[in-house]
C-alpha cells in the first residue's frame, strides 16, 4: 500500500506554509547556500515505523537536490537508537524541513506503533483491530494508512462508501428491519450495511434481516460471547466502545471479528524520532 | 481572541470532504428533508472547553438553516454531563456534520484541558507554559489557539517570525557570540532572538551577547535554578525538554519564565464530548 | 439525497471563472444595475429533471439578491414546455449566470433522463441499472447523483471503497481463488469484493470463494441466464459490456441483479432546457 | 497548439482524487511494488485522436518513473486496432491511472472525431465549424482544444473576450443600432462585436452599424442564402441553431462563414479506446 | 461594470491570510468583543475613487455583522478630505481588516486616478488610453477594472483572446503578409489580429493584408501623423512605447485611435486614503 | 535568503493562468514545436536586480526543457545594457512565458532598486530602512524579500508575529502604560511590542513601561533628535510618516534606528528589463 503522491503533496505543502512562511530567519541569514550536510533520522523509542517516505519527501519541496537513503521501511520495527534513514543536501534545506518532516513522521509512527499493540492482543483470535471515523481534520488518509501499516484494518473511509444505521435512522422507519430493508433497496450493490445493536433482541433482528455487519455497542465481554454464539457466523460482528489496551485481549477473545478503537486516531501519542545533522 | 473565519473555513471544508464525500448513504436515503431535530453537545468528562464556535459552524457548511445556542464558551470549565450547546436544524444536517464537528471539538478541548493542567502547576511561580512547533500538519492555528484558551502562551508561530539559534547555526559562525551578532545585524527590529544553551558557560555567553530569550536545554531542576540566579532577570529563560505533568511544578518552581511542552500538541488526548439528538 | 453545498460550490465557481473571467462585456457595459427581471427555466424536451437546485444556486455566486421559485424538483418528469423554475433578480446577474446554470442543468438532466430509460427496461425484472467509473474529470459526484435521480443505482465511487479483481490481480496470485482469499484477508470488513468472470468455470470458482459480486464480462443473454442458474442467489451478478437501450430489456430479463452502463456518464446527451427572461 | 501544463495538471489531480481517494484496494493489497509492465492504448473505433499527451501524463502523478512512447499524435487519424501509445512502469501505477487516463482521452477524442465529421461537411465551401460556450463545467479548455484538433475553430472563450448582443441588450437600448454603437464606444479595440438577427430587416440594420459578426438565428438554408447575398462579404455570417450532421452540408453550402454547433461539446460520445497490459 | 464576487473573494482571502495569519495580537488580546465602532474612509488626496465595494467587503471575511454606507462610488471624483464611506461593526473587526482593505483600495484608486490624467489628455481627439499586459501577478482583473473606472479602455486580457504578431512570429513565416494570412486562417472568427510596425513600409503591408489593429512601435509624433494619413481609417492605429503624461497630449493629437501605457499598471502610485475610527 | 519554492509556485501559476488562459493564439498557431531559441534578459536601466530565479522558473511551468544561465544574481548591481541571464528552449515556451516572467522581475527589481536608494541615505548613520504592511494583495513575500535584497530590513510580516499598539488599543485601556502591561501579560515571550508616540510625553511613558520599539509618528527631524536623546538607547526608535528620498538622509541622521517607508511597496516603479530572442 502506498499513499498517492498527489494526496500527500497538499498535506506537505500546507504544513510547510505553516512552519516556514517566507523565510527561516536563523537559517537563511546565517548559513551559506553551498554548505552541505547529511542528517540521520534516529529512533528514540521502539515501535513500528510509518511515514518515512513522506518525511523524506518533505525536503524536496524546499530544494530538489536532496538525496535520501531509507534503511527501515514503513511497517518495520524500530528499536531505540536505530538509524531509520539519512538525507543529504544543503544544510539550509535540512534545517528548514526538519520540523515538518518530524511532525508527520512522529504522528504516523505513533499511530502504527499503538495499532501494533492492539493487533498483538488479537493474536490467536479471529479478531482484527480497526480504526474509526474519529480522525483529525485533513489527516484521515495518513492516519488510516498508519493503522494498516501497524497491523490493523480500515473501517469505512466516509459516509459515502458504506452504510451504518444508527438510532435516528431506525426510529425514522419504525423498526430496524424496516430501516435495513429500505436502505438495502436504495444503496448500490457494492455497499455493505452495518447495524448497531445493544442487546440480544436487536441482534436477532439484525441477523434476521441479513445485515452484513453488526456492531455490538458497549457490551461486556460476556454479552459479546453470547452474541457470537447467536450470530454463529451469519454476520460480521464488530465490538465497539471503551476498548483500551487493558481490555483488548479480553474483547478479542470473545470471538468477535472486529474491534474498533477510536483512540488509535483521536488520541495519538507522538513516536519520538530525531533528525540529527552529522558533524 | 478569535480565530478568523477565513482560516477556519478551509479546515472545516477539508474535514467534511473527507468524511462525507458526496452522500451520507444511511442519512440521505432514509431520512426526510423536513425532519427537524435539536441535538445537544454533552460533556462526557471534565476540563476546559475549546472550539465550540467552530464545532457549531460545521453544520452551516451543509445547510444554512441550522440554529445554535452556545451555553458554555471557549475557555470555560465543563463538568461531565454539562450541556455545552444545542443545534437545531434538519436531522439530516445534524447527522452529516456530527462526526466532523466532534472531531474538531474534542481535539481542541483535549489540548485546552491538558494545557490547563500544566498552567495549574505554574500557580505561585513566574512561569508560563507554552506550546512548540510540534503541531500536526494543517492544524497549527487551532492548536495554538487551544493552548491560549487553556491558559498557556504561544511560542513563535513559525520560522519567519522569531529566530532560534541551534547548534548548526552557531557552528557555522565559530561561536555563539558571533552567530548572535551576525543574526542581529540582519533580522528586522521586531524579531526576538533565542539561543539554546546546555551549561553555565554557554548561558553566560548568551547573556553577554544579550540574547532576548535563552533556552535551557534538558537541564535538571538544580541546573535551572542556578541559571536563574546567573541570568538575574537579564534574559527570558525557557525550560525545554522532557517536561511532563509529573515534573512540571518542580520545573516551574525553579524560577524560569517559560516552560515549553511539545506534548501539548504532538500527543493530544481527545476530550470526550457527545452530540445527542433529543427524542 | 442531496449533494452537499461544499461540494457543489467548487464546481460552480470553476465553471463561472471559465465562462465570465472578469467581465461580461455586453451585459456589464449595456445594462443598468437596477434593471430587474424574472426568467423562466423551460423544458424543451421531455424527461427527468436533475440539477435544478444547483442551477439556481449558480446565480447566488454573482449576486446574493436573486430569488428563485422551483416548481419541478429533481427526479420529477418534465414535459416539453413545462416551466421548471423562475429566478428573479438583476437582469445583469441572470444574463451572466445563464450559460453556466444551463450547462450544468442540461448535463445532469441528460444523465437522469437517459438512466430513466434504462431503468424502465428493468421493470418486471430483478435488475437495476448502475453507473461505472467512466465519468468525466471533476464531475463524478454530480453524475452519480444524476444516475440515482434517474432511477439507477451507484456502482462504487472509487478504488478505495470497494474492490474489483481484474486479470492482472488474478494473474499475480496464480488463481482467482488465491487472489480473492488474499484480498479478503487484507481489506476492511466494510469492503465488498467483486470478481470479473468470462465463463462458467470462472463463475464457479468465484462462487466457491464467496465473492460478494460477480461481473459477467461481455456475455450473451444466453450465457447470462446460465450463470444466473448456476449462481442461484449465492452472489450478486452484474452484467457488463456493450449494453445499450436496444438490448437492455433482454439483459435485464436474464435474471442478473445489476446491469452497469458506461454510456450513462461517458456519452451524455444534453437535455434541452432554456432560460428566458420574461418581457 | 499545446495546452499548458499548469492548466492540465489541476484537471488530472481532480480526476485522480475522485477515482482513487487514498488507496486502490485490489491493486495496493495484491500487487508487488517491483512488478513492471507495459500497457498499450489501443483504438477500438476509428476517428481523430485527441488528448494522448494528457492521458500519458496522468501516470506521472502516481509515480514519476513511468515511460511512454506515443505513436499516434493529437489530430491524427486512428483506425480500430491501432496502437496509439505504450506506457511502461510499475503495474500498480498503470492500473491506478488507467481509468482516469482513459476517461480524459475518450472524451477529448470523442469531441475531435465528431468535429472532424462536421468539418468534412464544409469541404468545398467557405464555412468552418465552431464550438459554443455550451461546455461542461471545468472542461472548457480541453473541449475547445479538442475542437481545434478535430479541424474546427473556436468561438469566443468567455464573456470577457468578445461581445455578443442578445435581445435583452438590444431592448435596453431601444434598437440594435443604438446598442451596437453604445457597446462599441465602450469596449476595447481588440474586441469583436457579434449580433444575433432573426430576419432580413435585422440583418440589414446589423450590417449598417458594421457589426463584425452576425449570427443568423435558427434560419432555414434558403433564408441563410439570402442573407449571404445581402451581406455580400461585409460581415462574418454565423449560422446557429439545430445544426446536425444531417443538415450540416446544406448549411455550409449556403455561403455562411461559420456554423456553430453546441452538440460538439454538450453531447459528447466517448471514443472507445482501451489500455491493455501486455502479458 | 462590476467585478464578480467569486473573483474578488480569492484575492481578499489571500490578502487577509498574509496580513493576519491566525491572530491580531494587539487587537485580539486588548479589545472586547462587544466594543463597536464606526470608521470612516477619508481621502487624503484628490483623484478618482476605485475599489470601494471590495474595500468594504474585506470586513465581511472577518465578521459577518459589519454594516457599510458607501457615499462615493467607483469612478467618482474624490477631493482631499472627502468621506468616502463608513463601516460600522466590532472595533476588533475594523482594526483587523483595515490594512488589507486600504491596500486594495489605494492600489485601485491609484490606477484609476492616473488613468484619468491620461484620459484627460485625449479630450478633443479620437484617442483613447488603454492598459497593457504589464500587470502585477494575480491582480490583472482589479487593475484592468480600475483602468476602465478611470476612463481608459482595456487592451486584450490575455494571449488567448486576441492575437498580436511580433517579430518572431513574422520571421517564422518569411513576411508579415504570410504570417497574418496564416494566422487568420487558423484563429476563430471572434479574434482580432494586431500587427506591430516600425515604419511606413511595414504599415502599408499591414494595411494591405487587412490587419484589424496596427501598433506603431516607438514612433515620433511626426511619424504617427504620417501613419494616420496613410491608414486613412482602414485599421485601428495604436501608439505604443514611452508615452508619459508629458507627451500624452501630443501623441493623442496625432490622430491615432489608441495609446497604450504600461505604466498605468506596472508602476502604480498608491492613492492616499485613511480609515479612521470615530471617537 | 531564498524564497521557498512552494511559496513562489502558486504565484507563478496564478500569473500564467491570467496571462495565457488556454492558448497563445499567435505563438501556438504560427510557430513550430521544434523551433528553439535563446533569449537574453537585458537591463534597460541601472539598479539592483531582484527576482531572477523566479523569472527563470516561470518557463519551467510551460515546458520542462528550458535551460537557463544566470549571470547576475539577486542583490547585485545591474547597469543599463547588462545581460542578466539567458534562457534556451522552445521559442514557443519563451514567448508564452515572457510577459509573466518580466512582470515579476520588473516589480521585484523595482522594489530592490528603490530600497537601495534609501539604504544609501543611511550610510554613516545607525539607521536602517524597513518596509511596512502596505504591500499589494498576494505579493507580500516577494515584496519583503525584495526589500532585503535591496539592502533594507523587514518590519513584522503580519499581525500575528509582533504587536503594535495604536490609539484604539491604548484608549481601551485608559493609558499607554496600562495597555502595554496588559498586552505583555498576554503575548508569548517571543513577541516584541511596539508603541506609537506623538510627543515627548508619550515617549517617556513608553520608555517607562519598557516598550521594545517606539514609533515616532510624523515627527520633524528636530523632534526625532530630541527623542533619540531622551531614549538614550533604551528602546529601538522607528521613524515613520512621509519619509521620501528627499528627506531620508536627514531623518536617518537624527539617530533613529529604523526608518519605515510605505512607498517601498505601495508605490513601486517597475525596473525596465527586456527579454530579447537572439536572431
Amino acid at each position: 500500500m502506498n499513499l498517492p503522491v498527489f494526496y500527500i503533496d497538499d498535506l506537505i505543502k500546507r504544513a510547510l506554509e505553516e512552519d516556514i512562511n517566507y523565510i527561516d530567519l536563523a537559517t537563511d541569514y546565517l548559513l551559506e547556500d553551498d554548505d552541505v550536510s547529511t542528517a540521520r533520522f534516529v529512533a528514540k523509542a521502539s515501535g513500528i515505523l510509518c511515514g518515512i517516505d513522506i518525511a523524506v519527501r518533505v525536503f524536496s519541496f524546499i530544494d530538489s537536490d536532496v538525496k535520501s537513503d531509507i534503511k527501515i521501511h514503513d511497517g518495520e520495527c524500530v528499536e531505540k537508537g536505530d538509524v531509520i534513514a539519512t538525507v543529504t543536501g544543503r544544510t539550509k534545506t535540512i534545517l528548514k524541513g526538519e520540523r515538518t518532516s518530524l511532525n508527520i513522521l512522529q504522528h504516523m509512527s505513533g499511530i502504527a506503533s499503538e495499532t501494533a499493540k492492539y493487533a498483538e492482543c488479537c493474536k490467536g483470535t479471529n479478531a482484527h483491530v480497526t480504526d474509526t471515523r474519529k480522525t483529525l481534520p485533513g489527516l484521515r488518509s495518513i492516519e488510516k494508512y498508519a493503522v494498516v501499516v501497524g497491523g490493523g484494518k480500515n473501517h469505512r473511509y466516509n459516509l459515502s462508501d458504506a452504510a451504518m444505521l444508527k438510532d435516528n435512522h431506525i426510529d425514522a422507519y419504525g423498526s430496524l428491519t424496516n430501516a435495513v430493508n429500505a436502505l438495502r433497496s436504495k444503496v448500490g450493490h457494492m455497499v455493505k450495511i452495518e447495524v448497531e445493536v445493544r442487546n440480544e433482541e436487536e441482534l436477532r433482528e439484525a441477523l434476521a434481516c441479513k445485515a452484513d455487519v453488526i456492531m455490538l455497542d458497549n457490551m461486556t465481554a460476556e454479552q459479546m460471547k453470547k452474541c457470537v454464539q447467536i450470530a454463529d457466523g451469519n454476520a460480521v460482528l464488530e465490538a465497539s466502545g471503551n476498548v483500551t489496551l487493558a481490555n483488548m485481549a479480553e474483547v478479542a477473545a470473545t470471538g468477535v471479528d472486529i474491534v474498533s478503537v477510536g483512540a488509535l486516531t483521536h488520541s495519538v501519542k507522538a513516536f519520538d524520532i530525531s533528525l540529527k545533522i552529522e558533524k
